[in-house]
């Protein structure tokens, strides 16, 4: 760095430090630890420092004195992103945005089915205040005791109950948003229904923090179901289990919130993870299903699945399952979904992808994957489990056992091309829920055709002309 | 017009007579008559031609030769838009491009719960077409048997469904799109979940036709429901219509299809426009709820109302109710839903709107803009009706009788000046379902922020910079 360089630094930072005080700018290497990793340990480089604005306003007083000094800007959640977008750049330039202190809920509006929260919300504590009012906010994720809906909305987040209420886009019916050169777009409308003109606010849901920072949101609320049932089943294929899921879907009515495929190998792994669980049926079988009913009303759930499971058996598309009859029997059938990803961590290195096909292909798909993959590499181990009704599958590949860690990286890469030449025959997406951040540039960028990598630059440059605003996600930085 | 001028535009039409032959280019004034009004009777002026392309090929050969004689298009589909958005403009200069010959059903894939189908096919095809696969095509609409999915995609269309299963924004996974300049923008993917970066199509959705022509879409279908139950039901006030909706969305659980308020003045314009409509209940009440519920599997629909009904009564929140007890008896209860839009269309000049408010602020409003508009016009009659679910109210005006028919459009106009600033007291939406065209387009204007307008004009002219698209709707030319 310059001289110059050095003393515009120090003014920035000192007119940041006016602005927050000591408590909203970090400096420290010490205390700026925890903002420069993520869940999985992704770790690229130091910010220049950590802000963390405690208001709307104060956001856009920091974004604005970024712009005005041509700073970059990594706006930053609850760390549970899976590529590496809201980690600061490695060139310790970045100015680290964490919404952390955005964590108020404005307003719960149970008449409305709506709330009001800051981006900085944690999502369990979104949900648990809807539920105080008898509602329910469905957005349900692995991570949901840390992430927060800022970046729920900036990745548009998927999760295990798509299948009935949607992604994130759905559930959003307003945004507060600073934009990169530090004015605020007010959006924050609690209207179920408003045609007026262009919906820039759908433009957000999914940006990754590229066009600017969501600092409010409305969330849409669902009615808090008072009963729920769950089952898992043993069936003989996935193609069984895409003919099971058509019927779920009509005899169900409706009322599933979810339907996971789980291979076997992922059932033995969360008894590895863990002894306690035990072989939920008496046989093996080489695929299962993890399903689940939930209802706000008056409806006897145990009947629709009871004659779910035996017409399923006489298809012979069901081969034996079984039925939880109490709350802490449903828990523990998802412990082996808990389990199973915690099976999956303790194995070191290892392929996570994050794929969609049309539900219709995902028979098809599984077997070309997996004849490709065993092909390249005869020792590795395949794990596909996913949520059938989205049609997103996490095909993720243990490496062999015998290969040095050091090759492991490069080998598993190897194979993910693989996989996702096998994905482009059927039309797939490389990234379904979890969005291109840096980890999936690479890829997505191979696929992007010219005119919508131009028109993707063009929203950018719309947005963000300095390019700040978390540069080089999705598309790089040039 | 100059001679270079004619001669150039002879050039035009002569290249897209070569194109599209002589069926493909209506320029006979006879021939293009049904082209230049929509369902409302608005009409504005001829324009240069009508094209009509049949494939996409053709239109993006349509657009190229627009785009480079730099002159204007009208994308057109069914004539069923309510803002004169899809009629060419008074100057004569516009091409009209008609989709009606894009009509084709692409694919139904059943499994997959999706079909792709040409822009230009009539909805009550498509849901047709859908239905004979055992699944539904949600979207439902008075317009239905005209409108067509490319209007309804550049409408992000609404209707009577929306609560249950969303507008079109959410009813479509992929698109296919004519660009400005000619080019395709391929984005016809059939998943169901997809989070590569900028979710380009939702753009598209309800940007009335001003950023490109919609060609091709991927449809999201649903299980086709087996049975439905529908009640006609009588309230003492607003209140209790929002109080029953609460509980309804309970006890109903996610199976309530449509939940529509109705004033007791429509039940009387409806059996006034249909003699043989009997008064549904032995007694009249101020306000009606018409409400369905709809399942695809074994559940006891009718007890489920019978119960709702019942509780409704103990909370004195219903004081009658019709439960039709075969379809025939739900067609009788729809038939008011439908006669009553006759029975305001036989009034004459009328005012219609098409607002939304929260939910919870659905009575208060109705309270207080009907007093403003009262004290402001005490002879005239108020309408209000509409989808409570989605807070979406048509708040329409029978002008006094007494009134000359040439002062109607101005008092009319006024009083909708009047009950708009009630509605911008409320945060409400003039346009929640009907989009903006150029009938709302003063008041859209008039409510936008500065910053708000300069993101949607700067999308338009990333888009179309030249701004041959559908100019004029949505934000004005310039």
């Amino acid at each position: 760095m310059s001289i110059q360089e050095v003393s515009m630094t120090t003014t920035f930072l000192d007119e940041l430090t006016a602005l927050l005080g000591e408590r909203g700018l970090l400096r420290d290497p010490d205390a700026m630890a925890r903002y420069v990793s993520d869940w999985a340990g992704d770790r690229l480089g130091m910010p220049l420092a950590v802000a963390r604005p405690a208001t709307t306003a104060e956001v856009a007083e920091v974004v604005r004195c970024c712009h005005q000094h041509g700073v970059g800007m990594t706006p930053q959640g609850g760390h549970s992103g899976l590529v590496a977008g809201a980690l600061p750049a490695a060139d310790g330039q970045e100015l680290v945005i964490s919404l952390e202190r955005l964590d108020r809920v404005r307003d719960i509006d149970p008449v409305n089915f709506t709330m009001t929260v800051d981006a900085g919300c944690i999502l369990e504590n979104v949900k648990q205040a809807a539920a105080e009012h008898d509602c329910d906010f469905p957005l349900s994720l692995g991570a949901q005791g840390s992430c927060q809906i800022g970046g729920n909305i900036a990745t548009n987040a998927g999760g295990l109950n798509v299948l009935r209420y949607g992604m994130m886009r759905e559930l959003v019916l307003g945004l507060e948003v600073v934009l990169p050169d530090g004015r605020v777009w007010e959006g924050l409308d609690a209207l179920h229904k408003d045609n007026r003109g262009y919906d820039l606010q759908q433009l957000f849901l999914g940006s990754e923090g590229t066009l600017g920072i969501v600092t409010g949101a409305v969330l849409k609320l669902s009615p808090r179901p008072t009963q729920s049932r769950t089952a898992l089943l043993g069936l003989p294929s996935v193609q069984a289990v895409i003919d099971l899921y058509g019927q779920a879907r009509r005899d169900c009515c409706d009322l599933l919130t979810a339907f996971e495929l789980i291979p076997r190998r992922c059932i033995e792994l969360a008894m590895e993870a863990t002894p306690e669980l035990r072989d939920p049926m008496d046989d093996s079988y080489p695929w299962y299903v993890l399903m689940e009913v939930a209802a706000t009303g008056p409806i006897d759930l145990g009947e629709l699945l009871e004659q779910l499971l035996e017409s399923g058996m006489e298809r012979e598309l069901v081969l034996d399952g079984a039925l939880a009859s109490s709350d802490t029997q449903s828990a523990q059938l998802w412990q082996f979904r808990e389990s199973m990803l915690e099976g999956q961590r303790r194995r070191g290195e290892h392929l996570r992808t994050d794929i969609s096909v049309p539900i219709s292909a995902i028979a098809d798909f599984v077997s070309q994957a997996s004849d490709v993959v065993m092909a390249a590499s005869p020792q590795c181990e395949i794990i596909a489990y996913g949520h059938i009704g989205d049609g997103n599958l996490h095909f993720n590949i243990l490496p062999p056992t015998t290969l040095a860690d050091a090759d492991k990286k490069a080998h598993l890469h190897e194979l993910e091309e693989r996989l996702f030449e096998v994905l482009d025959r059927f039309k797939g997406s490389i990234s379904a829920e979890h969005g291109i951040g840096r980890t999936k540039q690479a890829p997505y960028l191979a696929r992007l055709s010219p005119l919508e990598r131009e028109l993707v630059a063009g929203i950018k440059t719309l947005f963000d002309p300095k390019g700040l605003m978390n540069a080089g996600r999705i598309l790089p930085t040039e």
